[in-house]
């Protein structure tokens, strides 16, 4: 059975309740779970991670080296800057998608630059939660399990 | 019956031919007929239209203005420079998702930039030709046709 | 009878509709027929011109040439980028006369620059359809024509 | 009776003969006079001030503060650099249209910025005395005075 | 009671051995205790806090919303590059002023330009230990508690 | 006894009047009374200063050398290009702390640099007209008068 | 038997008129009879196409495709910023040869980078009308049909 | 008896698997015994340690002042961006010597630039995993060990 | 008799007191003399002028028009931003060279950049008061007045 | 008899030998004899000249004056930063055309630049060996030699 | 017998008297003695060249090719501006490691980007004299001649 | 008896030939008699070197060294670009005053920086040959010897 992992980064923890006007209400849980749920329906397992820590993340990507057919990472921050966390995406042979709920084009000029983006397969950005959905729709297709 | 536009820019007619070790095999004519019987399945009329044209797709733009509810659009090359495409979008009420096959973060320098980004709702890159359908299910998300 | 052309670039059709928040309610058809009322006042013909087609533009600037005394051209988003646009200008005699509506220096940064400008006699911004107006007086002054 | 305060920066108390070249050769005081004559056929009181002082024409703007209704302001050579004059047009609430004789965008790179631009209502260039002209005519205009 | 909660980024816990011809000889312990001491006059709960790790400071930051009135924070060199910590203090919704012991401005480039600084409250640098002094005083005038 | 000068640049004669949102309604003399107070209290002396003029400013600052102990100086616009007033500064003896009632980091780009600062002792800004009030206590402290 | 296309962007058609002291006195015109005297002599049949529009530039490399053995081009003022045209010479296997009359790197700033130069065969510029019968004899040697 | 110790950073725990064209197979291990077997002929302890985590370098490198005569670093991705590790280096006095396996200036831009090479005591990068034998030399070198 | 007029600009009055290290001990009165003494020797009159006003060395220099034969000029902070300045200096006849008395090359970067030097005559700096004596010598080599 | 000078610079003695992959395998002497032979069916005497030192590079140049009709001159690496070399080539008559045999546009940054090419008469680059044969086809256009 | 050639740029013959404080009293002479003894030991012929002339530089590498293992270069001021010398080690087979005394990385901001980093197989900076030892060290290991 | 060494770099032998619009008829001959005039009556002998290669400039400042007391350097274009010249200068005790005859500031922006003034004494420009004559009588000022 396929396995996706969903990662979030620093300060997604606080989805729902941080700058509503940008992100919305829904929380990180209720992603997970609508994920989860469309993850099942679709025959593929979706774990999930969240973490504050930089280096968590760089040892969580390590770790997931063939173990997922795909990664779903909103990196938060350090999409901007993080070139640890890009050399460990960079390192792992699973595909990574990197998603945003926002759109990073409307907000600080610094947000317009992703360092993850590069070794990243794609990218999804502006689309709120659907952002993390479409990902993984993508993923279904690309694993051909859509019907 | 919502309705969506689905908008090539120019080269995109070569696609499938075009320098297939980026974009691939699939033509352009394949992927219409993909996301209009994605379309149907879900209840949303899928309308195609290409130019490599800068006016004509302004022209287009503000014709589908009122007339469509999403407009899922691969302005190629025109996605760098055009003001005057991003301004159209501006104008018009229709949330536009911008696609692009590859990843151009991973190409030359300057197809890092997209001046429809920030006035476009958001932006899915490097999936292939998922990028197109990944839109498309941001959008049967969002109209609440996903079942 | 000295003549004038008055043309407008890409999604100025629109105004009047199109973000009114900072181009006002007026629509383009409303400012011509004030430039030609004023026009006929000072014994001036004014004609006008829309495209959003940069090589209509083009088109429309070579024929002007020996046929007008004046052009005042608000090029949209073409003032931007449109070098193409600029030797034209540079290519013919008809001095022309650079409107904005809107004052492009309180604008996104990319507004702020004309690739126009230095072929043109002179530029005027932020007046609203003043800009237009006041352009016109100007050249009803250097036609000796103000009384 | 509306009231008009038209200022003028440094050296350009030596107009008419300064660089002839660029500037022409009409005086300060023609063109004050010019503007002062055009405002009594429309029914304005126009005063007119020079200083070569920074602090200065930081002290009049003050001043013209609830004085006058628009402000008509060459400000030579501070238009580039003096963030002072700035904050005053910024902290009164008399509108101000910046005017230039000469086309500073074919000048000196310096000289294509204006840091007044983003707090003044508009801004004229390159028209030659017409700028001052013009934008005499557009607050006639925007007072409803012309006839 | 008000409280404040004063926060150390990385390497001030060598405060006093570290290159002293730039950040004196007092320790970390010894600024915590007067400011500890002079919140006790004021009648403010005083707690410290320091860490090397970027998101053990953004695990605090998050965990002190809702708990502390005003956050006093030197985030070290992370002032210069870290989002996470950025974004952190952007979502909680307790007041940050920034504080740092030397001029920053002195020093190295890349030490003139902090992230943290738009999201914060305000920004105290250059004045040795009594920086967090004229924190903490700000915090007591701005609670109404100095006599 | 010991003295301090507090200097402010220039439109800051306008505060309480000026662009209130960023400023607030407290006058620059309200300001001055508060910090005279202050200065009462803990036995220092408090002259203040102000003027529109850079040249003013200037002299103001070589006057005060070796009369003053400290300076406590908002030199408003002055701030991001005055280097006269920054070699003013760095030509006498007393040490300057520069102030801003608002957070210049959230303002205008080029109100981010201050040429002042790297000659400065230190630099407080965005705590409103606790700037100033943070500035005088850490004189306090600096003179062992804190009690 | 051979076929090479020599393509004329914007505004070439003014040639002989248009700033005759940059570009000289003959029309292009005169130039696609040298050319094609020039390739008669040496067997290749040589077709001539100009526009203003970036568009038409576009679909006229599209179907040059497998009909040419080279193309010669002079862009004009697309070749500067077209993109759409820079990703049409890549997307056909016709070998491109980009040529200009004047010295591109003796103008403005901004003419001195060709976005198609990167995906040319090869640059000449500077020669005059020579730059396209260079251009012609370097496709002679190419095809070896040089005697 | 001298002490070494060799410090590497985030994802060199996956050396010799990940990108092995540009990092060969040797894994850190294998470096770790050359290391330390050179270490005891020469007659100095080798210690070994990495780390993921920006913080918990930070922390080894304050623990290993006055521990060790040097410290042969390679900080991985936090070469480029992690100033709390280039404190924590000027903090100590052990003199750090930065090494690569790659040749940094042949990789992408960002990687072009060492925040830790200005107060490291030299930089060693290319070589492979005789970069890291060459630092040891150089110890040995300066430890007047060499035979 | 021939005139020379030297101009000191701000904070100059201060010289042999303001930082030694960098301009030395002589006062600016001790250069004038010094001057005043070798252009009685050479037949030619010297005055001297000093201000901290950017204001009042515009108008000194309006005012030399015609009266001087040669201006010598340090402007002081004013060199690197007054464009006021360069302004009078290009719209008078008498030439002027501008001279430092230290060597601007040697110090911060934005003391590099001269906004004068593009109209002066010529620049000399880094010599000491030797300096305004080799610019004197210049004036005298051009005035056909050495011996 | 009309005469012809062509120059090489440093490496290109390597020619055919030195990274074929970029330049092929034809050697500098089999080019030379390319062009002396045409040079002599044309009517032209053809010399050639190669050193690797920027200094005998400037020599020749200045020796060539009065000596050649045109001088064909491919610099090599000198091309992107002898100012010397641009110098020597502005300070004589006979006119330059820079060749390059390698498409410069399509390799490192810094050679999209050339410094000579401002002063020269034209440039051409990317048509492998054929750029000398159409430099010298073109000079034999210009001599009027072509038949 | 294997064989490396040292080769020292502009100014390192004056090593030992110039700018002690920066390269210390070690002659080249010295140097150039340890290395030729270490050579001896390990079993490798030194030899050794210097030439302040870019062009004997360029010459002395092409003669290198084929006639030695590896090149020890030191190229000191050429380093940073010399695509001549850069191009010399891309056209021969002979590896280059690149060294230098002191460390580029704290010297003025030119210093820290070597042109000749990118084709060099390796570099050392900032170890003294014992940046040439590190790199002979380092051969010896590729060599397999360390024992 | 002092000594002055007159150091010419490329091209300046072709003084009062080449672009005399800029540098004039004086040769460099010419230029060196009056110096040598000037010297003698001074009681300096004077000595005159001209070279256009780098190296050769390199190896005469080297020489140099202890054998003069002053060097008067116009380096021609190596003063944009020769950091093997500023080493040399920087090596030796020889104070050296850089020379221009042209204002270099009027000039291509490229011209507008030196490398060597950072290392030079001074440096004089735009004086035509009264930059040479204004260097030595400062240097007749330094060494006491003005009358």
């Amino acid at each position: 059975m396929p396995k996706v992992l969903v990662m979030h980064g620093p300060n997604l923890n606080l989805l729902g309740t941080r700058e509503p006007e940008i992100y919305g209400h829904t929380t990180m849980q209720d992603i997970n779970e609508m994920l989860q749920k469309r993850g099942r329906e679709a025959g593929i397992t979706v774990d999930c991670y969240q973490s504050n820590h930089e280096g968590d993340l760089v040892d969580r990507l390590q770790a997931a080296n063939h173990q997922y057919d795909y990664i779903i990472f909103n990196a938060g921050a350090y999409t901007h800057y993080s070139i640890a966390i890009r050399d460990a995406i960079a390192a792992i042979e699973v595909p990574v998608i990197e998603v945003h709920i926002s759109n990073i084009h409307q907000r600080e000029e610094f947000r317009h630059t992703s360092v993850l983006a590069p070794v990243a397969l794609g990218q999804i950005c502006g689309l709120g939660i659907e952002s993390y959905l479409a990902a993984l729709e993508a993923v279904i297709y690309k694993l051909g399990l859509h019907k």
